[in-house]
């Protein structure tokens, strides 16, 4: 095997980190707590895990100052271990590098530029007048359409879709099944029957992106949906037309995004939370997991209407209540003033 | 460039709007209020942004009555501003035209019938049985599977599954990642196993409808799950098998509706609303976002229970005291015997 | 047609059913109670439909002792009528074979193995390493990455992506547009930017799983995401990376669970459900649909904290009670104390 190895020392100091112990201990990969092998490298950051730590076989633990008073074992000491964790598995990622070139079976339009240097796999297709970068890759069964901009090192796993005019920036990443630039939803009622308000904007990703699996943007319905860089998005996400979501802001899976919100920067929305359309976030707003915000949200803070699970026999009595609950509080009101 | 140039004068005539200012005023092109010019269309529907008018550069702008008094540019009056919008902005809408025939790389089988007036792009498979009418266009990486039938005038945009049997009418359009006709969820447990029900019925949908990306309508175990006429689905909603759902009924991004629902027509479904199976909604009903119905509805109107947010040390409280609603209520009733 | 036709007295003899009526009567297929004909068998299980035995034209019935006696008709009596019909449907159902063999568009790589008696439909790329077990079907546009594994008997329907080490059991079932072993969704923040932590774990699938379409399984961060045998997922539920889903637990569409949540075997897991990461769920639990969980559940039993709706007037008023609910709950406590 000619994986690389590294000893503490040399991470500590590649790092900025404090090694303790042994700094000659070496490691070749990373690993749990519960499942490292002496050569191999594990941390430890949700004190959820701490207890794992007396019985780790692990070479090497990334943990706190705080934690590696209690650890017997060779340490680094981060101040956040996460960080360092993550930056020392880059190290001994196997990545198969991409070659160059386009796949015989792809069928790119006459008027598409293909940097040379780019790869297109299988079964793809590129529009009239898309552009992709050096060192840009596009997988197995990805559609790109017309007037698209994929940025230098953007990666396209495999089946993303990207309909129309949508301009990616440099070094995104984009898990299969995403869909970006289809219609914004845009209806009007007219005598009783549908009309589609035509979508004619488009999507801007910027550098440093990463876009889950199944995910969807849609496209403007004039000017564009923008996300700026460095933005976040897990699976199975739908981001509205002409939402704007701010640098750095992360969301967890099945986020519902309304047309026109416009979210701020380092914000954070957790899994399956809902968000209307046409109001604002500010920046640094947390959102916990399945909540609804239908106004503007002005103030930085974390914000809630998730309702954890109680046993159902319970939980119906409640929610029989909740219908009562305007009467109750007028009872309880009431009688306030007959004491009075 | 050759673009359409149209006048305020041929515009009011055409849908039949009031002028306002001069008749001659020419537009090529639709934008927003905020970011017009003086060759471009805006409207004016959403209060929201009415404080926009007072700035905007347009050279013509789509509004009520009511908002053309304070406005001193040239203006088109319009009962329904966002339906004229909608009108108008299609004059402009570039969209190119799918070339007939079938593209070298598809596969079609030998007893799929295909009108050569139908455009089938690259690296699309149709199945045994199969139907493309006239003037239907499948985009590039669909997946025909056997025994469906697409109607005149139909888009499938691209990399959309109509598994089995699948029924399309005139100018349905679908978009990206969308599946239609896989296996309903039908299972029985037996025997400390689940055994799988044998999903045998299609999928119908009517003319005019449209189908979100990555949205998925499951055929029905027996009979077909139906969509009428000109119903309108956004991203990412999930139809289990044997719904029917009504003519003209729109659904926000993220639904989930269960098995064997039966939802009327001229209904609005908000954003990620869930709906069990096995129950009816009268038509005309509009449910809101992130809202559960559980039982049939009969009545036409509005009808909520997704909860907005609240900052999490607040809410956390609430949170708990929903554990006690019942107590509390019961609490409130003793009292009230207490003082008779 | 050459249908298969079967007689009460066989059918009754096949699955250890009690014959009531004609034990001659024989039938060709299956349909609902209110549709069938007289060659057609129906069943009834779920109390619901009971109204439509007195009107069916089904030649026989499949249907609980209790409800037979009120029926004059042809039937079979079974302690779990839809377990029957599911084994006498499957019967009928009529699935076309996979030829074996590579379709001439298919990409696989030099490194794969795909075994003579697999069927590799169109436009299927399969990656480095990866092998096909006999009798395994790839359906049209899939994806399959490296180093994946699909044991005997396996189908992926059509556009199902594997991404990377994806190790499936036999008789996995996988419905279009499923998305296994993307990346999890792991970040660092660090000095004001996201960094990804590598996601270097696979996904492993029991034998007799089914993934329902647009389903999205994360690869694991190290170790693996896990799913059981016999596990049932529905349509876009999201399943987050390292979470371990215990033999025989089944999904509603659209659930949602985060990284490393442990659930338990024989559970239930409504629609549009949310669970929270880093938590253990035991065995046989239920949730009901649109519920959050947010700790470890150690009671098996039936969970919920979906609210149903109400007229949106209502409800508006009882959620704005909701945010004085703390407040009005100490008025209850103090006017205790007070009356003491």
């Amino acid at each position: 095997m000619d994986r690389p190895r590294f000893s503490a020392g040399q991470l500590a100091e590649r790092f900025g980190l404090r090694s303790h112990g042994d700094p000659q201990a070496a490691v070749d990969g990373v690993s749990t707590l519960a499942h490292a092998a002496s050569h191999q490298l594990a941390f430890l950051a949700n004190p959820r895990y701490r207890s794992q730590l007396a019985d780790t076989h692990a070479g090497l633990v990334v943990l706190h100052a705080a934690d590696a008073e209690a650890y017997a074992g060779n340490a680094l000491i981060a101040d956040d271990p996460y960080v360092a964790f993550a930056k020392i598995a880059a190290l001994f990622e196997s990545r198969t590098p991409h070659e160059a070139g386009i796949h015989a079976s792809a069928v790119v339009d006459a008027s598409a530029q293909v940097d040379p240097a780019a790869h297109i796999g299988p079964f793809v297709s590129i529009g009239a007048g898309s552009r992709v970068a050096a060192g840009a890759a596009i997988g197995p069964g990805c559609v790109i359409g017309e007037d698209c901009e994929i940025g230098e090192g953007c990666e396209l796993v495999a089946r993303v879709t990207l309909v129309k005019r949508v301009r990616l920036g440099k070094r995104v990443l984009i898990h299969p099944g995403a869909v970006l630039g289809a219609d914004g939803f845009g209806l009007a009622m007219d005598a009783g029957r549908w009309i589609k308000v035509p979508q004619q904007g488009g999507v801007q990703v910027g550098d440093d992106c990463e876009i889950g699996a199944n995910t969807t943007i849609d496209r403007g319905a004039i000017e564009d949906t923008v996300l700026e860089e460095d933005v976040r998005l897990d699976n199975q996400i739908q981001i509205g037309h002409n939402v704007r979501v701010g640098a750095h802001t992360a969301m967890a899976g099945c986020v519902a995004v309304a047309g026109s919100a416009v979210i701020g920067r380092y914000c954070l929305i957790g899994g399956a939370a809902g968000i209307l359309g046409h109001l604002e976030i500010c920046d640094r707003v947390m959102i916990t997991a399945m909540s609804l915000v239908t106004n503007s949200i002005r103030e930085p803070g974390e914000y809630s209407s998730g309702i954890p699970v109680m046993p159902s026999r319970e939980w119906r009595k409640s929610a029989a209540r909740l219908k009562q609950l305007d009467s109750l509080a007028r009872q309880i009101g009431a009688r306030d003033k007959d004491k009075t």
